[in-house]
């Protein structure tokens, strides 16, 4: 039996037949067309799906069940979208909709940060481990907490393990949730964005120069990497800017080890290819600065390895969630 | 059958007998003898508990299990309490040594913050709910998280959901755990008297009187109370304290509604005694900058029901914390 893992993300839909230990054995993926609302975004997953299949010879009998990993507000149980941020869906049932166009009992859907958080339990980093936590460092900053084998979805709503919006600086900057002062706003891909251009903002105004200017030209725009690469170049400005981002990192990580006490951590998503150059400093305060630092127990601190693949391994996983020491890969 | 819970502290053992829907049948303390280190502490333990059992005339053989709520990092499966800031225990054998002088065989050990939560989900505001955090405003803040009817206790060491060593104000007030900025630095009864004291300071620099010089003056001592009692009497420095001790501690329950989303969250501790003066404009603030705010499914802010019974009912419902939809009071 196979499983269908669909990421479904604001730019592309990404699917991928997986084996029962959660390998892909095939993948493809086509732009998101939102053009037709909710419905067309359906109509191409299941299209791509169906082509996927008749491509690798495998027949809807032996598809075990699909899984999804979406963006937003979702209602697991009722089989809903009730929110996205950057897709046509609004109390959408994506499942039922899904259904109409391929003809599968069983149907998971997620969180996609929650998703790629059980994918890094079940394949990756966290493999093999009861209680993970994952932190995504792109647009935003997203969470997903396994405790038990199991994603912690929250009591209520659908909403929890929203890690990225928890503040760690009250009254600092604005935050797309509302809130002042958040995780996400300090320490996403955008967040180091904004500091990078306040900061080349400062340094033109007093007439200093920096290797921020030459990168940002360069590749026509500021982006994460911007200061990072300065850093690498000895720059002092991309210094103080990586240091800076990685000392609020710290702080939302260090929250994050306090509260959950993880086995793993692990961090993913853009900002996370800087790799060693942000994991080595980090680690080195969050060893220091959390609660049980003088316990012979350590928590492990890495980069996600799943990458691109989280989503749709997460996804195709969704079903295979429940901890028992022989299940995972 | 009945279970005995003792709440051990820093100043008073208490001990309950309790029956089998968790009401203290009977109860005792005595001040905690720390003169001969852990083996007296345990030893008051065991005659206090043997002395009330004689009182009630109940027999060891009626005894299903002991439960204790202790102060510290305590590993509940190897028995043992590995570090206490007040008392005089270092990987210490309690349930060994508590053994030793009263043969019952199941004994369970909880930290006093989790055991307090489980109280409340078992038997107080949080009762029949899956999902419930209890935050305790004390001399610091404690946390306290229930997840499916179970303490979370965290995935390695015995430190999980240290929910007042999350950092608020990043490179903040420095708190008792080392780091800057933490929620129990501003939140805690300790946090509260500290900005009253530094507050009274500027004051009486700049000549400007106050009722929280009268308050003190009565009272022989700076309190968490004396802020909100000079409030309670218009006055502008009070108000002012009292607003901005709301404001952080909204800040960083807000930050537990969104990792949580529990159903309940209620407080507990010397401060929650302010009653609706604390919980109206607190749960306005949640309310309004919590990450799901537009779902229709609330949560419940509310004060801890238990008081000062709350550590021995929590540690006679260790046992009990399987939820099942049944077996709850």
């Amino acid at each position: 039996m196979y499983t269908v893992g669909i990421d479904l993300g604001g730019t592309n839909i990404a699917i991928g037949i997986c084996d029962e230990d959660l390998n892909i054995i095939a993948k493809a993926s086509i732009p998101t067309d939102k053009s037709c609302g909710g419905e067309g975004v359906v109509a191409g997953m299941a299209a791509l799906t169906k082509q996927l299949m008749r491509k690798n010879k495998i027949d809807i009998s032996q598809i075990e069940y699909v899984g999804m990993a979406l963006p937003g507000s979702i209602d697991s149980e009722l089989g809903i979208i009730e929110y996205s941020n950057n897709l046509p869906f609004e109390n959408f049932p994506i499942c039922d909709e899904f259904r109409k166009r391929f003809n599968v009992e069983k149907i998971y859907i997620e969180n996609d940060a929650n998703a790629a958080a059980l994918a890094e339990a079940l394949c990756g980093v966290a493999r093999g481990v009861r209680t993970s936590v994952m932190i995504t460092l792109g647009t935003g900053v997203g969470g997903g907490v396994i405790i038990d084998g199991k994603i912690f979805k929250g009591g209520v709503n659908s909403a929890g393990a929203e890690l990225g919006h928890t503040v760690i600086k009250a009254g600092g900057r604005l935050c797309t949730c509302g809130r002042r002062g958040c995780f996400e706003a300090y320490s996403s891909a955008t967040g180091l964005i904004t500091s990078t251009v306040e900061m080349m903002k400062e340094l033109e105004a007093k007439g200093i120069p920096s290797r921020l200017f030459e990168i940002a030209q360069r590749d026509g725009k500021v982006s994460a990497k911007t200061a990072f690469e300065a850093k690498s170049m000895g720059d002092e400005a991309g210094t103080k800017l990586v240091n800076e981002y990685i000392s609020d990192l710290a702080v939302g990580i260090t929250n994050m080890v306090n509260i959950f006490q993880p086995e793993v951590l692990s961090i993913g998503g853009g900002v996370s290819n800087a790799g060693s150059e942000l994991l080595i400093p980090l680690a080195k305060i969050v060893d220091r600065e959390q609660y049980a630092r003088n316990n012979p127990k350590k928590h492990l601190l890495a980069i996600a390895a799943l990458k691109n693949d989280a989503g749709i391994i997460g996804a195709a996983g969704l079903g295979r969630q429940f901890y028992d020491g022989k299940k995972q890969r």
